[in-house]
């Protein structure tokens, strides 16, 4: 049977696959800072000739900012879209890393071994699951086992400001049957998961204005408001004692869980105590009338994700400053409007101005929260194919991050997502020293050939 | 008469003693930041030269921090110490300079020619109108008016580290009949000042600790802690409605002010809204049943001088940070107590911490309030010269900075401080484009040679 030579042949040629990882790892693609426009698009030349060298057509397509990347093969059956993203985010702070996140490498820990560096979970890793499984395919079979278009992103981690507009301009060529993305992880690092249901995200960065210019806090220090009290002041309100935001019609239209997905995460049984311990916390920050995967899943959230203002230098500086600002980001869930949530933080904000401050506003991304319809078979299909290779059976879950582009898939193209990844709850995806465990990226690609196995033969 | 010689050849010299300053504020003598250290080194060498040149005694002492600068010269008379400090506040945000900070020019204004560049003002412009009154006074009587012993430091801007232990040290060379302090300013930029009154100050920076590493906020948001919210709650509560600083015992121990000073206060007739519209600003923040004069003079304060954490670069990062910081200072007042009101301090944030969060202080320096005596009749000599120099009469005035060496000579060197001073409101000391007017250097450097002149016939 091909899928056992195909799985064979991704165990054999494991230590390739691994070399061709840390290859791309090693371009420095972070898309959210304009100095490394240059490496994400040599990032993309990367994926472009890889995918050639597997007979894909594949090409880089230009955007106003960093470029996609798009490939076709033809194929019976169905035709599957796949995406990923091969930028990734920004490294600081870096005295944290125990190694240059750009020169990646295989670690042994006790937990067994991992790829260590910015980029190996999220997304290179995963994206790179899939070539590999198609890789294993074609040297066994000759070809790959279906329709296939390769759709990778390069701006991902900074709002994705090309990407809708590049997939209405290219509908036509974008359309498939099913896309597949691969940017999620196992749940509790254990369990094969399908993500059914995403948040989405605002993203706003403000700056309070107070005096003109920098004061000295002796001489105006008691008679001059100091942007940063009002910063912080604001900031405090965001939220209530319980943990809820406090933001006018924040939780307005937001539909209550079902009493059958109530009943599947239950089952799931979460262990909130061992997910929060495993970074030195031991206290469920939010909604208090809530269960921890609510609050991780489906229901909002608002969080400072930066703050600055005044001397953050060595040693001290008596300084009252000019301004103060913040990058705040909500996680939005069904029912939220992405333009109603920012104008009601707007107006929050504007509304506990003291006086003699200002703020002005930048928005930065917004996108609505999805939910997949779970009644395509593929769904099913994959389940059986993930819980096939793995030791638990698959789950379907939600997530608590934003991947917009399901969203746009339905939207735009009419299609479903199915999200399905191997990543693990401790990658420190976003944070220094990222992995993703070897294990993630040898049995994620061999995930993907069943899952190609299922999907083809089952049309 | 040999004053009027004095001030004449003041007025004919002013361009080589302005040539003497730029060479000076050329000097980049950041003392707060390590990496300036030989340049503060540089200052110092430069003073001992310049002083040296007077035929004063000078010599640089070395501290465990950067050095001191102390010459002697011999005389009859009372015997004056004149102080000042070589070193100056950081730059940035240097991007708001119109020139090099330490590339310093003359420039044309509106209201007259400056002197533009870091420390024109604070404190390298107002040091030198001592030294260019001795050396005009030097160029017509041959010899210096009186004993005078001069003591500048390069630390004032960062503590003053090394100033106690070597006050102590050098007590028996140090002690004078009285101390003179050029660091302060005009009253509303107008009116010739004697400082009676200064602020203490502790200053604080403290680290809250939320997660062992920085988090992703899709994935933990809800459900972990976020310091930096931890950080803004803490700092929200700061301050009361009424603008009073909430920590409990704040205001114990502080007097009220006299019905005499609080008369002479009045006289002012302090254009706060002139103060404030200065730069921006309109409406008093202190607390709200107090006159603006007593916000800056005589009340304490407690302002947030830096605030960070998070992603602060370009761009967005969804982070939910591990750490956040503030810098933290309190000006304080008479019947205040450095240690009380850091244990408080730190007592206040304790309380109020969430229970997934620690805390981190450090302490960066702390000094009492000063309250000067002005039964000194050298208080009227001088007051006397002032008077005579500009076109209005000099008031005994408050002062919210913090120039703890008043405090040190008189504990630890049993004298009184004279702190007279040429700055003006405008001139963005601690801020971009810091300037001393010419004419603060001019009439400033008359000043001294007049107040030379009456403290030393007086005796």
């Amino acid at each position: 049977m091909s899928l056992d030579a195909v799985l064979a042949r991704i165990d054999e040629h494991l230590p390739e696959a691994t070399s061709r990882l840390l290859e791309l790892l090693r371009i420095p693609s972070i898309s959210t800072d304009p100095a490394y426009a240059g490496d994400c698009d040599a990032a993309a030349d990367w994926l472009v000739a890889d995918l050639q060298s597997l007979g894909i057509k594949a090409e880089k397509r230009a955007t106003p900012g960093h470029p996609m990347v798009v490939g076709h093969v033809e194929g019976d059956g169905p035709h599957l879209l796949f995406y990923g993203h091969y930028d990734v985010q920004p490294v600081d702070p870096l005295e944290l890393w125990t190694n240059d996140p750009f020169d990646p490498r295989i670690e042994e820990t006790p937990k067994g071994k991992v790829i260590r560096g910015r980029g190996s979970s999220d997304d290179k890793g995963q994206l790179m699951t899939f070539v590999e499984a198609c890789r294993a395919w074609k040297a066994v079979n000759g070809t790959l086992p279906c329709k296939i278009t390769f759709f990778f992103e390069g701006e991902e981690e900074s709002g994705s400001p090309s990407l809708v507009p590049f997939m209405k301009e290219n509908a036509d060529e974008l359309g498939a049957d099913i896309a597949l993305i691969c940017d999620t992880g196992m749940f509790q690092s254990r369990t094969p998961a399908i993500v059914t249901m995403l948040r989405g995200m605002v993203t706003e960065e403000l700056t309070i204005k107070g005096p003109d210019v920098d004061l000295h806090s002796g001489f105006f220090g008691g008679l001059a408001m100091n942007p940063i009290r009002a910063l912080a002041g604001i900031l405090a309100d965001l939220h209530d004692d319980h943990g809820r935001v406090a933001i006018p019609g924040f939780y307005d239209n937001i539909p209550d869980l079902s009493d059958d997905v109530r009943a599947q995460w239950e089952g799931l049984d979460f262990d909130w105590q061992g997910f929060l311990g495993a970074v030195g916390l031991s206290v469920p920050a939010g909604e208090q009338d809530r269960m921890p995967l609510e609050m991780i899943w489906s229901r909002p959230t608002a969080e400072v994700n930066g703050i600055w203002g005044g001397y953050t230098g060595e040693g001290f500086k008596t300084v009252l400053p000019a301004k103060a600002h913040a990058k705040i980001s909500f996680r939005l869930v069904a029912g939220q409007d992405p333009d109603s949530i920012r104008d009601n933080f707007r107006a929050f904000v504007r509304d506990r101005l003291p006086e003699d401050c200002s703020v002005e506003f930048k928005a930065h991304g917004g996108s609505a929260a999805s939910v997949m319809s779970t009644e395509d078979p593929a769904f099913e299909f994959a389940r059986q194919a993930l819980s096939d290779e793995w030791p638990e059976t698959a789950a379907y879950v939600g997530c608590g991050g934003s991947i917009p582009i399901a969203g746009h898939f339905r939207q735009i193209l009419g299609m479903n997502a199915m999200l399905i990844g191997f990543g693990k709850d401790d990658d420190a995806i976003h944070s220094p020293n990222e992995k993703y465990d070897l294990e993630s990226f040898h049995k994620g690609t061999r995930s993907w050939a069943r899952i190609l196995d299922a999907l083809s033969s089952a049309q």
